[in-house]
This record gives C-alpha cells, structure tokens and sequence, in this order.
C-alpha cells in the first residue's frame, strides 16, 4: 500500500502544510495541487463541494504527490465511510464534543474490529494497491475538529479515545464557543490560551494537533505552538484575495488584498 | 448584510408568494427567478436535487431580487448548514414531530449562544456581504413542517421553541398521517380542520404559518386562513403541467392540464 | 431497427406535434417528455444545451414513446454527426440558405454512398437495436431551416437536394430577414406569404414542412397551411410562463402570460 | 401502477439476477442496462455514486425493462426517502444489527401508517404513473443487509420486523466481521456456514435471501443454497477486468482478469 | 437592454480592468466576480471551460455588476452566438487574419442586415430585458484578436470591417509569430514594436485596442501605451500563484510566486 | 517536459496497446486506467464524450503511466488546440481524404512555424512541465484517420504531409466507402487488402500505421501486418460484453459475449 506522507511527515517530528479545496472542481483542485502542499483537504462541510466533486478533487490530487484528506459536514458515518472508499488518507471530522462522538467518528474510520468501517474501497486500492485491506487501518488518519467550550471540557476523555491519531482546531468556532468574535487568526488571549491548552493536552495523549490558519503568519505561530498541521486559507479566499489584490493594484489601490475577504 | 425580504414582507403583515424548485439545474432555476416569486426554495427532499445542484439554483437566484430558500431532506445538521452556507436565508425542515426535534433543527440554524451552527459562511458572505455573522442569526429563517398527527399532538411544545420563526404545512402528509389520501388542496374536513388549527396555534405563538398548495385557488384560500407563506406547486409540476396542456390542445384536447399530472 | 413514429405521422399525412428543450438537464427532459409529444427536439442552438447535455435528452426521452430530435448549432458534420450516434432519429440545421449548404447538412447525416456519415452509433445500437446500420440511412430525418431572403431565393434548389426529408421554417429569423419584427407568431404579410410559399414549395417537392411556434394558436394555423411538423415553444418558455401565470394570480393579475416572456 | 418485477421472479420461486452500479454516469449505466440483468442496483455506499449519479442511473435504467434498486449509504431516512421519490423500486441498507434499526429501515420505504414515509413520489410517479401511492407500499422493496456478528445475534428479531421483504448477505463484511479476510467470493467453512444460516433463517421468516458475489460461480452456488436475489460484480469490476483481459492478451499474457482486481 | 458598461467606460476614456476564467466552476467565478472586476470572460479557448461551464460563468458573473465576457475556442458562428444567446455582452475572436475572417466573426454577432446571426436569445433576455433585440446589435462587442504577422501585414484592411468594435493582442502567439518566445509581458522590443503599431492603428480606425497581460505591470504599461481593455492573468494562474507563494513562504522561500507558474 | 511514451514505443519498433474511452465520466476512465494500457484515447467523434468530460478524462489518466490520447469529432481546429491544451498527447483525427485537410490538422497541433497552433497549453504545462513549449511540436502526436477510397486515392499525398507522424485506419468506416458491411474485425479481401495497402504505404513514408480493433485477435492480426498502435473496443463494449456475458452465464447461456455487442 501506499504509504500516508502525513503519517511519514510526522514521524519525522515535522509540520503538514495543508491546502484546503472548497470550490467544487476537479481543475481548481488540479491547480492547487501544482502548489506542493502536503496534504490537500476537501472541504465538504463548509466549502461549496459534495461527495461527487470531492471524488474529482482526490483525482486531480492523485495526479500530484500530495496526500488526499477530506472534512465531513457532520459526524456521519456514511459518509467518512464513502469518502475513505474514494481514496482519503485522512478524515477531519468537525464538532466532536464528547467521547461517545469520538468514538463514533474513529470507529467509522477503521474495520473491525478496531471499528465499524464497512468493506469497498472501490477507488482506495486503485489509489492505493490490492493491499489496502491489510494496512488501511494503521495508515488512514482520524482527526477529531476540538472547537467549542463542550469539547474542552471534555477535553482528555476525546483525546483518550482509543485510535484517534489527530485533533484539528477550528479557530473560528472556538472563538464564538468562548463568546468572541470569529477569526481565523484569533488573538484573544482567552482564545489563545485555549488553543495552547489543546495543544499539549493533545500532545500529552501523543494525539498530533492541527489547526486551520487564516493566514501565513499565524500558522507560523502555530507551529511554533507545537502543531503540526497548519491549514493556509482555502482555494475560495486564496482566489478572491488574488484577484482583489490585482483589482486593487489596477484601479489605484495598495495591491494588497482588498477589505471583505474572509479569514476562513 | 443584505436583508431577508420574506421578514420584510411578514413584517407588514402580508403574505410571501415561494417558489419551488425541483429540477437539479441552475437554467431551469434561472427561469423560474424570472416569474417574480418573492421567494424561491430548493427542495432537496421530495425534488430531485441534491446539494450541488442546490449551490447552482442559489447562484440563478441571486440575479434577481429573489430570496433564496432551502427545504432539506431530513433534520440532519450536515446539510442545514451546508445550505445556509452556500446561501439559503431559510431552511425548512420536514417531519418536525417534537419539541427536541425542533429545537435540534432550530440549533442547526443558529451560531452560539442560540445554537450550534458551525461558522464558515464562504458563499453566504458572497451574497450578503462581509458583515453576515454580525446579523446571520436575526436573519434567517428557520421553518418546521407541521405535517404528521405526532406534530398536532405536540403543537404546542414546538411552537414554543425559542428561535422558531415560522411553520410549514405539508398537506399531503398530513392527510396521509390523519387517514386520508394525499393531496396537495386537500378538502376533506378533518384535514382541513387541522391547518386551520395548525395555523391558529403558530399565531398564538407568533410564529408564522406557511403552508404548500396544489393551485392557487388552494393558495388564495390559505391566505385567507391567515397563511403568510404560500408554495404554487414545484417547477416540475409547472413545467410538466404547461407540456401537457399544449398537447392537449393541439391534439384536440381542452388545454386544461391533462390527467395525471400531481398535484405537489 | 426502432421505427422511427415522425416518418409513420407524415406516412399517415398527419402533424407531429414537437416539444422544445432548452433546459440543460434530464430531469426537465423527463418531467417533458410526460406530456404525450410525439417528438422532443433537444436545442442545441438556441437552447442552453450542449451535446452532453442532449445525450442526458435522448435518454429522458427513451424512457418515453416520444421520438428524440435535435437541432445543431451550425451546419458543422462533427455535431450532426455525434448526435445521430446519441440517438436523435432526426436532425434540424440552422440557416441553410444554398443547394451546398444543403447537400453538405443531409450528407452528414447519410452513411456511403449517399453520403459522408462515419461510422460508430454508439447510443443509436442502443437505442434501436444491432441492425441500425442497415436502416439508419432511410429512417433518420434531415431537416433544413428556411429562415432568410436567401434561401427563399434558392428555394427549389435547396428543396431538390436529394434525401432532405423535410424542412423547417424559423419564423423570427425570416422576419428579421424580411426586414420586420422577429416573432414566433408572425401575422405581417411579408412573412406570412413567405411561410406559405415555403410550405407549398417544400410539398411541391415532396419535402415535409416543419414550423416553429410561438404558440397552439399559431401552430393549429400552420398546421392548415400544410405543415406537418409543429413545435409548441421551448421548456423554457413554458416554465417562466406558467411560473409568470401563477405569480401574477397570486399578486392580482389575471393570470395570463406575464409581459416579457419571449416568443421563441 | 408498474409491476415491481422483482416481486415477480420471487413469487414464481426464482432467483433474480442483479447487477451493480458504481460508476457514476448515466451513459455507463446504460450500457450495463443493455445486458439483459434483472434488476440493477445503483451502489451509493461503495460505489462512487450520489443521489444526483443516481437520478441518471435510474433515468438509463428505465429506457429498458430492468427494475431500478439502489444501496443506501447508510441507515439515514433522508437518502432512502429520496431515492424512492427518484424511481427505485428496492432499497438495500447496509449494516442492520438490530431489531430497532430494521424497524427504522423499513418504516423510511413505508408510508403510513406503515411507516413514515414522507408524501412527494416525484419521478416515482413518471416511471410508474399516478396511482403510485395507492400501490407503493406494497410494491417497493425493502432489504436489510445481514454482515456481523451482531446481526447474526440479533438474526430472529431482525427477520421478523413486520414489512421487511429481503435480505442481503455483504459476504465480505460478514467475513471481516467473523475475523477473517474479505472476500467476495468467501470459502472458509465459518463464513460459508454463517452465509447457510441466514438464508435458512431468511427463509423460515418468509424473508427473501439475497447476496454479494464475486464471480458468476459464487453466485451459482449461492442460488444452490436457496438465495433469490445475487449480483455479479460491479460495473467498475467488470470494466476493469475486461480491460485487463485485454491487455493481458495483448502483451503475452493468458488473457483471464488480471490480478489486483478487486473481489466486490 | 441593460447598458453594456464597458462601453460605457471606452466612452469616457478609461481602461476596462478584465478577469479571466479558465475553471469550468460557476463557484470560482462567483468568486473571482466578488473580485470588482470591470468585466470577466469565460475563456473557451485556452481554458479548460465549454459551453456549458459558459453558462454557469454568466450566472454567477450576473450576481454582481460585473459584465461577461467570452472568447470562443476559433471563429466559428455556432459557439459564437451560442455564448450571446447565453448572455455574453463581448466576444473575443482568436486569430483574425483577414479581412474576410474578421467580417464571418463581426457578422455572427450581429442581426440582419448587419450580420447573419440567428435570433434565440434565451438566456440574453432574462439577463438583458425583453427589449434586447431591439438594442443587441450596438450593445454587444465584437473583438478580433491580433496575434500573427499576418494579422499585422492585414491590419488596416481588418480594423476597417465595418461593426468591429475592438481588438485584442494575444502577446504569446504574437511573440511566436515573430519568432520570438511566448511571453505574457513581452520586452522584446520587435513584439513591443507590433504591439505598439498594433494599438496606434486600432486607435486610427476608432477601434479600442485590447491586450493579454501576464502582470499588473505589463497591464498598466499597456493601459500607458493606449490599450484600453487589460486582462490580469487568469483565475488558474492566481489560484496557483497564490497558493504556490504561500507553501513557498511556509516552506521557507520568499513567498514570491513559486517558479514555474506559466504567464498566462 | 513529460517524454510521450507512445513515441518510445514506436522508436524501439513495438506496437502501442490504446484504450478507448466512450464513457463521459472520470471514473470509469480511471477504472481503465488501472489496466496498463499503453495509451488511452478519449473518443470525442463516436464515443458520449465531450470536451469537458475529456478534461476529466486526462485527470484520471495522469493518476498513472498511461499516455492520454483523443480523437477529435471532425477536423476543425479549435477542438483540436483546446484538447492539446488540456494535455492529449497525441490527437486522432478522422475523415482525412486530402493533402489539404492533412496539413490543415497536422498544422493545428504545431506551433508556428510549423504549424498554427495558439499558445495557452493550461493543464499540458501541470502535466508535462514548464518547458512544454520548446518541446511540444516534437512530442506531440497527429495522427490522421484514413478511412474513404478517397483517401487511399490521395494516400501518397497524405502521407507526405510534412510533420505527419500516424494515421489510423478506421476499418468499419473503410469498409463502407468500399461497399462493404461495417466491421471492426473485417475480413472481406476487398478491405483486408486496402488495409494492408494502407500500412505499407504508411511505413514507406516513415509514418506510424495504427487500427482500431474489434478484437483481440484482429489486433494481433494487424501488428502482424506491421501496424504499432491498435485499440482494443471501446470502455462501452468492453463492459457491455462482460456484462451480457455474466447475465448469458447466469441464465443458462455459454457466457461468451451476447449477440447485439456491437464491433467498434
């Protein structure tokens, strides 16, 4: 089988950088993956893409040497289930606020018996090799989305749960859980500090945190945090800034990216 | 942000006219938008359309003046947000049978403290602007249908779910539900009787009542039952309807839409 | 090999009655193609459709008795070609104003020696059975429009061309051509005396003439003129009319058409 | 309304002969339409096909006398409630552990007071005419699939839920569940026996049998044990054998399905 | 008719700032449209767009005050008047070499007498209003590209066709033409030369002259120059510009545009 | 820039093994793909493919070793550059009957001055490289149909085409203009002799033979004869066959492929 680069980056103690696909082509997708990402995410939650676009993205990545990972809508297992057997090497799951929610999402990410995962991973072993079956347990990645006060409060009993291999952190969610205002570069110490927080408590249960970063800047920092997956922007912002900044420079402004242009 | 015209129009007391879109296209979709609905809603339950083709009709209605609206399949939180994501200033939710079953669908809608909607408003910034997270909760619609004897039995809970903005009736499975057959401008007088009361409760509790019809003598007559929310049929209906008339016509027929054609 | 039912209505000196897609998307073709048309012709010119598009047509409409027809955008072999391997039993072309012209269009849609058609029908075996080859020569339709001065001048040449089963008038284009309004309903006497010159012209030539209408009225007129093959607006034309007709009762109009709503 | 013919096969004690659709595309649906099966199954769990591939797949499958069936992802009302408004005459649901979860099945396929089953059959009603709801609830099939240990536990209460029609074996599941490789074309004694004992029991609570199989010899065998309902492989899994086939004889090899092919 | 404002910008002096698709996605064209581009064109010719993605472009173009563009894949009158029935205000023709190509291309966009292009306008009216014939013909743009020496050993006799209303230099293809390396900002000072003489004739003939430009650089030197339509690159090359320099300043290069990333 | 593995083959004197793709979706192009066909050629004349499913169909092609390939629907240029662009490898180009309609194909795929291809390669560049333009016009391949008595009148003349570097017999095609039945395996003496005829005068000219193939055994055959590219059906028939083939051993007949499977 094929081995997940993800996994291999971490092991070497090193930091994924992840691309994140939220319009729903397999060209975008394609033109994205020509930038040597790590990693790419489909973004099926809050990105403008369904289970049929996201097949298109994992087939212009699988083009590339980057790694396919997809984010759900909701923790269902349907489809985390119909998105491994596309050929994701890794899950993030957004909203995991308790054990029992882990315990699905992991569950749903691997056969029995470590989980429930149902058999048919019609384009994984074409990704993949004939092998799959024997090493996909061990080699796809389960990372729960640690975004709101619930999820902290509950904060080692997720990160105990047998199998979960990442966490991933939505700022902006958190920052609304924690009463601020959303951001994707939050720098309200109390949204900071609960940032730092699920870092070594993910640490701590040697579970990899990750974080999406509304900018270069602030995934360095978060890297110097100590995570080890850092998300920069999506393909939607990183266009509409590209273009705003062009427009900008054209008609008379700075060339940086214009006002309005979201942090997500 | 862009205001919610069918609050507008509610607020003066009068009745919004909705659309409903069937057809998985964003040209048919385009077509209808040039009718003059005050509302149009993409039905991703009984139409023949998913997500992707839901993001397609948004865009077809946001040429006009229209008010985009979303009915999803099932009261599932993935897709609720998806849609307000991608656009939709309502969401109605079919087979609301409880008080916990309304107030998981009215969370859905609502970013914390009101509810558990997760932030990530890529194309709902596009439509609205930059603003939309400051207004998002206050603006959108969230509609649960009234449909099953369950529902009548439990009106009263559900009517006081706090954040519910309106009601929609199904009146075809509310006859199935009370033992009648379906019908989209059901007479019989125990249906009847029932969206009357339906329409009465959600006053009481300052709710606003909607309601799907199967012509526009049925929708004349909601309104006259107090109805501020009226469906004329499914594009599908129409376009199916008009197909068959002028067949009837040119093969001798009367014109009036032919035998067969449902009433939803 | 499948009969082809248009050339049995003309054998029988009767009117096929023809539906019009415009709408790119089976689903609208299907709710169509419940009507009771005896053909559906997929617009790929003036429609919002392309070939992959009409091949989703072709299949709505074979889940029907209903005989599938396009009309290419241009007079180019690729297109009539590939569409008679889709499945379309007959074929319209634009602006065919001169004998090459002619002859050019109805070589396309003949296999050696009568003309130039490749081979490979690919969707027609499908559609028609393991014999199409031996019959598609004599079964499929190729039909030129009649729609300028210009080839009202080359009438009888045009019309001689060896195979053209029929001909089909575009009475907007012939207007503008006239140097009048278009419209799907001409009544000015320049162009109504054009029209009954081609009819007689084509009959003359044992050529059927076919029309495009703007409405039942204007069609049951042409089909007194002679002409035996009517279309009765497009799915796009009938969709925004309806929906038009439905919201202008709603909001105390009449009911009637709206303004606006094209005559093609 | 159309017979389900399905239905018809088993009353006459035979077996039906299903294939599979994993390709999302109408025209590849087509193509397998053409083979003669008696039924085909658009496969939204392992296949890579959504609701919206699915539409196509049914629209292909019903220019032809096949009867359309699809695989739901999951135990999820919403997409077997869609699926059925789209056509499907039969839904198979993966993984039925329990009593509760059948029952929550097969109530989705029903409406009431059967189940719950919301009113708005669609295409349902073009594919088999408007006396669809009179009719549909005891036309459509519901089939639970039987695939772990825990069903095989739960295997009494799960046959007896009132209304279920069928069951289906996912011999691979079923495998990795009982501790040993998947496979779909299972020998190993424990599998085999496991396999025996649901269709006995399958048939003892008047509950057809049906089964996963990976090779027509499989599937002969599993007729033998009294299966009436098998599917041979997967559009993709004979596409991808036949090419390999090919190749192997062009490039020297024996010419039978190359390995790597998948068994389901 | 909605005005044509680039027109309305040529009118008074100033230089329309266009965008450029190259994504077959309504998604990223709604947003790059969010961008304040004066115009956007869907590139059929070197972008991996057809028809069909067309459609979607000016759907979502038409959700902002954005006006669309397209440029066709050859001189061809089918997907000519195909892209305005769509709704496109200008059309870029690639390659004009002569006189007699120049006017094929200006008299497919314009109705009889002016030209030869067929009346249909679907989609054109919902976005223009039900008076469109009547303003198309001086309302919609005709633009010839001026890419070849020969073009150049033409130009006077093209610039003179009556109804050409502006021209566009393709710098690249101009650059080989020359013998020289296809450039997006040409410095050669042969390619500067014909560019130059390039836009002083077009001036001369009160045709407006347009260019391609692969930087805001090379866009502002040209609007110095006379042009008075600059195109900034493509949404394919921002989206991988901007995603290469931001992995290049994570991976720790300068954040400049990765190499490699085509000027076009 | 990429090597084009087609031609290596050709260069070490061995027969090049194409598939053929006549199935609009990336999946099953993909599923081909996992075969190890040497090349795989998307059919854009007689397949259900258009431009953008070709696109999808390169993407799932670049996930191996495969060479991508397309054969245009006629030969006119802007199709032919837009699938240069999209990154084919080599083009096929039917109905070649002429030294004219030769150079007029051969210079559509050749840069200036060898030709007049327009420069824009988008996705030719992600797959091949930064430096695709100073090798191109050598790496690309034109291979010209030849199919008419017309063509083998003007075979010399075609061959010496300069730049040419294949043709391709299109036997069904070949057989027609001869007076024979259509046949992917011909053995009438009348074609087997124009075929042979054809291949010589190929290999006098140092231009590469290819066929399409109806079999296995038929290509075997031709690579006997000294041709170096033969396709082997098309993903339609290849699945067709197994498919009839599986149903026939189910229900009682020898399994070998059905009656009705067509021979292209």
């Amino acid at each position: 089988m094929r081995e997940n680069n993800v996994r291999n980056i971490w092991a070497k103690g090193g930091a994924v950088i992840n691309g994140w696909l939220g319009i729903p082509s397999a060209v975008s997708a394609e033109a994205m993956a020509q930038a040597g990402w790590d990693s790419l995410t489909a973004d099926l939650q809050h990105g403008l893409v369904d289970y049929q676009a996201a097949v298109g993205h994992f087939q212009a990545i699988s083009t590339t040497q980057t790694t396919p990972f997809a984010r759900v809508p909701w923790n269902e297992p349907g489809i985390i289930m119909k998105l491994l057997d596309a050929g994701a090497m890794g899950i993030i799951c957004p909203m995991i606020n308790s054990r029992a929610e882990c315990e699905a999402f992991v569950g749903a990410t691997r056969y029995a018996p470590q989980g429930y995962r149902s058999f048919g991973p019609t384009r994984a072993i074409w990704y993949n090799g004939a092998d799959y079956y024997t090493h996909a347990n061990k080699t796809v990645i389960a990372s729960a989305m640690i975004e709101t006060q619930k999820a902290l409060d509950n904060l080692d009993e997720i990160l105990s749960t047998p199998g979960l291999d990442a966490i991933y952190v939505g700022p902006a969610d958190l920052s609304i859980s924690l009463g601020k205002q959303p951001s994707g570069t939050p720098d309200d110490p109390v949204v900071v500090d609960a940032i730092k927080k699920i870092c070594a408590a993910a640490k701590k249960h040697k579970v990899v945190p990750g974080i999406h970063c509304g900018s270069t800047a602030f995934a360095k920092q978060m890297i110097g945090f100590g995570f080890q997956f850092v998300t920069i922007l999506a393909d939607t912002a990183l266009l509409t800034n590209a273009a705003k900044a062009a427009v900008s420079e054209m008609k008379g402004g700075t060339g940086s990216p214009a006002k309005g242009a979201g942090p997500y």
